[in-house]
């Protein structure tokens, strides 16, 4: 399983029950939390998320409407006797703030909190076995970062027929997986492809986070499986959007399509728009595979 | 009309839909909020309470669950264009916190923000034409204040009867609604009570925030006319309330025995207790006339 589940979809103002942005990462039984509004602790809670099993937070930008939900959520696992470590990846003056909150409050964590200053990193952020997640900068009114959630490509599965016919000995089975190809006593090489399948193919989302129309993150944010893209605009706000460093549906529909996605999600709805259905149908006429993101929901990578 | 309307009534953890500790008092057209749990901003607006009526901030101390929210609603308040100077008096440590974040998030407010550090206060806080705020200190963990918020005395009334027959002059009517007696020029003195009426009682709400079950604040919140006072635990947890600087029901309910108040309402509940009968029932053993401070429930005081 690699799903997204939206707790938060709106911008700045929490408005018409629409909550500040959080996303949460499902990847096999690793849950990664993508941003943290105001009230994200409740959200998970309402949507039965075990925050025991979120033990990476990517924090975009130092804007409150994406992380001032972090300090509850933090002092909270505290309270619910959390042991094992857990990692913040946010612009480096998040811990200051943290820190300072915690000393006010006398708060000893019962478990290792570690920052990771996004400053200090320029592409890969994270690298564990099944999954890796990559940053990029966006083109926003404070530093901002965007994230890309890789699965790693699983090694190739063995051709159990070809083995046994080529007399392939089990133990250079881990360099087959690996791609490999065989030579053997006599001299003979056997491509990899002849021995091996390979398997489906790794897939990947991307979070835009908040952003102006960036063509500049077109290339690195290409291919992915899903996307997501802030729409806090509608198309007739173009220079408003422009002007707060934000983005209107047919710029996230036009991104989406440049950068070749097979689906798009958007969110972070300004909240002078009561109802949604027009960024719905905006986006989806400059890029048809497109929904909208609406809390509770959980889109397949 | 003298109130208070309740926000959040849970303790540390939010829980089976109660919320972190936020109150609001209303003093004619002026509103005081009391702590600001995360989630107050959505409170607000759930109750249609006007934050733009909200001049003065109160936090009792910087546990989280009391103030978490703060950085949410002063952002929003930017937002939604707030140009009247806003008041929040705190522990000091809680400016840093908040011009950290604003700086974090390139922010600049349309409007003041007055930091009162509570730390450099005695006794009286706020001094208004028609109400004060005096602080105490409680018994908590970490530095902790509560606050009384009091109508000042209204001015006596004229007897208009008493005014023609002793023919005292208009000029002479605010000194008598001060309270001054009248000597006319042939030097007789006639006394105030017999030209004037008393205006009722001025009226006091006092807010305990949280604390051990302290003796020592017994007279500084005597006679309140509604006495709020923390209630963590149930009497069988009175061992774990000492240790946590917490109270159980009948300890609020013996101090408001004590301190002679009319009215008791109790909350910040742990997020162990599901319900909140058991709550009422001791409390109500120990002092007859109280409620639970239920979310949504205003209190006249």
């Amino acid at each position: 399983m690699f799903g997204v589940t939206i707790l938060g979809n709106n911008s700045a103002l929490p408005a018409y029950d629409r909550h500040p942005t959080a996303q949460v990462v499902t990847l096999n039984d690793q849950l990664i939390l993508i941003d943290c509004g105001e009230g994200t602790q409740t959200q998970l809670s309402k949507y039965k998320i075990k925050r025991s099993k979120i033990n990476h937070i990517l924090i975009s930008h130092l804007h409150g409407d994406h992380y001032f939900g972090l300090p509850g959520l933090i002092t909270s696992m505290g309270l619910l006797g959390r042991e094992q470590d857990l990692h913040v990846y946010a612009p480096a003056a998040l811990e200051t703030i943290i820190q300072l909150q915690l000393k006010a409050g006398n708060t000893d964590l019962p478990y290792t909190l570690h920052f990771h200053a996004l400053e200090t990193y320029d592409d890969l952020l994270i690298d564990e076995k099944k999954f890796c997640v990559q940053i990029f900068t966006t083109e926003h009114r404070v530093p901002c970062w965007g994230f890309i959630i890789k699965e790693k490509r699983m090694p190739r599965k063995i051709n159990k027929e070809a083995v046994l016919q080529y007399a392939i000995p089990a133990s250079f089975y881990e360099a087959l997986q690996r791609g490999e190809d065989y030579t053997n006593k006599a001299g003979n090489t056997i491509q990899n492809n002849v021995l091996t399948i390979p398997n489906k193919a790794s897939k990947s989302y991307v979070y835009c986070a908040d952003t102006r129309y960036a063509e500049k993150n077109i290339s690195v944010c290409s291919h992915a499986s899903l996307l997501y893209h802030e729409t806090t605009y509608l198309q007739n706000c173009e220079d408003k959007a422009a002007l707060r460093f934000h983005s209107t549906s047919i710029q996230a529909g036009t991104f989406a399509t440049k950068a070749g996605a097979n689906k798009l999600i958007i969110g972070h709805f300004s909240s002078k728009y009561e109802t949604l259905d027009l960024f719905l149908k905006e986006t989806q006429a400059a890029f048809a595979n497109t929904d909208l993101a609406l809390e509770g929901v959980t889109f397949l990578v």
